[in-house]
């Protein structure tokens, strides 16, 4: 009946390999989804890991690797260990577009020797498939689709279907392509229409004119956006000659919307691309360290900025203790504005041409904001040092700090963009580096800027 | 042929509506997919969107409304100038699942008229399924759901569907649901199974009796986390008594992700449920808001912390040009531990019972990087102070400030969802906030403290 995922089977396996009880692991192991298999040798290491695939049933074990497909650096190290003999039958035993993204993660001579030992036919369609981008309709799509063609009727395209299915194995399909005699993608049908047409009709009658389909060379990114605005469980690929040449089917395309959402999460919090369940504590280190040495150089030219301020420093040394505050409130307005932009970006709801108009509404939301909170900030140091001279300065330099991070973060996004850099990379920790050092740049300049000083005197 | 998206779409449609060409609006208009209109709606204010509306066939309205829900205040705003009638007629052309979603953002009175004009029928089914939490499978659910019996060959099976499309409409469907007589969910059969089938094959005899189905209170993170680790392309809905009620399709579940996923992002950047298209500077304002009134209070705590240091500050001033590197550094590794164990937690590669694990791990990586970044500080601080025991000391509060930011980023978010509450609210600006306040009094107390004072002497 209904199954629901155990979160603790890892802790069980783990005892069962140390016990040795290789028997009980076997059985258990073979009880297991992919998922749930792939999910326990993510928290062990080589050597079980490679153990535990040993005791899988031989057809399990593409299925496992395929979950493994999110972990790159893990499943390099566990086919690093396989003979060719091994990775032959994996390949064989996969759906040819998570095979080429296997084979692609392979060294040049475990690829050669797989490539040898394939037959000529999945040889060719793999090499096919491995010319495109990894990150293209091409590179995400089967080259296994199902058409028919528009003057049969539905008893001749069920044949065909069947005829199909024989020489290809049976795959699931929800969507049947509608050809004409050059292959190309002229309408679909659904599977449901064909189970309930009566089987004399002609799939010409039948079938939908409209049908969206994406150029091989599109970036994955645009796929996913294509499929989520015209609901399509499954992508039909076509060529530069408008001929159908396979499909993506909804499962690579959610991985895709994870992935990309991952990316996004990493680079605002300056993990970059690490994944949650890496092993390695050295790997996790090296992810994170360039936005920690960004943040260190960020930190070091505030501190000579300040410096730079030194004797006014002493003089008011009240001014110095809102440093951190108006690093703070800067950062985080500029981490608000160009998270919201990225995000926007992704989605397409908005439009590189859309700065002017994303700078001014970013600017008086930010400006709105910054008016609160220097209101707060008045009167926080007028309680801290009594000087309403000096609170009334404290207020100003933040609302110039804030429109000026307002207008960072939402202006750099598109900039980058339009320069075709992934405008993620720059929000999280180079959006606030930038903040702290100018927001506290421009702070000094103005609580100590002539006409403000009175109160210092 | 394959259709593009063209995202410019929307000036096209300002300048018609500003020119008042009605009649060439019209016909652009109902060109367009639903999709696509609702993000022109996005960017009009309610008057040009209402004259919009009122421009669309009729069939096009639900699926317009369809698309704007997750823009709720957007879509609230408009339902809110509709009569009754519109609106019965707005609820009756949509699928059972969004006119629940649709009708529990009316008013009351608003629903109570809407129900009345609504037939028996829907009526009731309506009022099932607004009986569950939004954010259950029962809360996503359509009851309309294709269920067969076992005993049936396949010939009777496509009767019964074409039987059951006839009351309901034609409705796409992947699986069929096979059922006992007390519609018990014993099994599916895929539609490409019934199609190639023979028609005299039983049912029985096709179907798969492994089924994945989910409870109909379960919360929707679960749904789809059970649906991506089964490749699900519905998800069947059950009772307590196991009985089939619904199915949940996958452009729910897409939607679903995408809201978990923006959530998890705006509470890192602070943005909150903001979402990009919103058109109010003020709604946009009030959402970010309290995340800078916290950082706004944080930083008063750190500019007491400060200035309960003064005379020592005073002494050597140098010591405070390093505070804003000291709380970059230590917010950043806060928020990479957090944010990795957020996204841990969400996937479930993370357990709450894993917090040691997790802290044990995060520490080694904070503690790893932290050294790295400390010798830079040490190199950075001789250069400024030309004072090694300074350096020296400055470095030395930095690792123990790195480890208490990795320790608090890691632990706090498994703590809170242990106690139930989201984690993802935990990240973001709260925890820099947090960092940023302990962060610099480490630092203060340990530069400040007896034992490394002869640099001042």
């Amino acid at each position: 009946m209904a199954k629901t995922r155990d979160p603790q089977y890892h802790r069980l396996v783990k005892k069962l390999i140390n016990t040795e009880r290789s028997q009980v692991l076997k059985s258990l192991l073979n009880s297991l989804s992919p998922n749930e298999v792939s999910g326990i040798l993510l928290h062990l290491n080589l050597k079980h890991q490679l153990a535990i695939l040993d005791l899988l049933e031989q057809e399990q074990v593409p299925l496992v690797l395929k979950e493994l497909q999110d972990s790159s650096t893990v499943l390099e190290e566990i086919v690093g260990q396989f003979s060719s003999d091994k990775l032959t039958d994996i390949v064989e035993g996969m759906k040819q577009d998570d095979a080429a993204d296997l084979v692609s993660i392979l060294d040049e001579s475990q690829v050669d020797a797989v490539m040898e030992n394939l037959p000529a036919k999945s040889r060719e369609e793999l090499t096919t498939l491995l010319q495109y981008d990894e990150e293209s309709a091409g590179g995400l799509m089967t080259p296994h689709v199902v058409s028919i063609v528009k003057d049969e009727t539905v008893g001749e395209a069920v044949k065909d279907i069947q005829g199909y299915i024989k020489r290809q194995g049976f795959q699931m399909f929800y969507t049947a392509y509608v050809v004409d005699e050059h292959r190309h993608l002229i309408g679909t049908v659904t599977v449901t229409e064909l189970l309930l047409a009566d089987r004399r009709a002609k799939i010409g009658n039948l079938m939908n004119f409209d049908v969206v389909a994406v150029d091989e060379d599109l970036d994955q990114e645009e796929v996913v956006r294509i499929a989520k605005e015209y609901d399509l469980v499954v992508v039909p690929v076509i060529d530069k000659h408008l001929k159908l040449i396979g499909r993506i089917t909804i499962d690579d395309l959610v991985d895709v919307m994870e992935e990309e959402y991952y990316e996004d999460i990493g680079h605002i919090a300056g993990t970059g691309a690490e994944e949650v369940t890496e092993p390695s504590v050295l790997r996790a280190s090296r992810d994170r360290l360039p936005w920690l040495v960004l943040g260190l150089l960020g930190g070091f030219l505030t501190a000579i900025v300040m410096n730079s301020y030194e004797n006014a420093i002493l003089r008011i040394p009240e001014v110095a203790y809102f440093i951190p505050l108006i690093a703070a409130i800067g950062g985080s307005i500029g981490i608000q504005s160009s998270s919201i932009v990225v995000r926007g970006l992704a989605t397409g709801a908005i439009q590189t041409t859309d700065l002017l108009v994303r700078l001014w509404k970013e600017l008086r939301v930010g400006f709105l904001n910054g008016v609160v909170c220097a209101a707060l900030l008045v009167l926080m140091t007028l309680y801290l040092t009594e000087d309403l001279q000096m609170a009334i300065t404290t207020g100003l330099a933040l609302v110039v700090v804030v429109c000026f991070a307002a207008a960072v973060g939402s202006s750099v996004p598109i900039l980058l963009k339009r320069l075709n850099i992934d405008p993620a990379l720059a929000v999280g920790p180079f959006i606030t580096t930038t903040n702290d050092i100018f927001g506290i740049a421009i702070y000094l300049a103005i609580t100590f800027s002539a006409p403000f000083q009175s109160f210092s005197i």
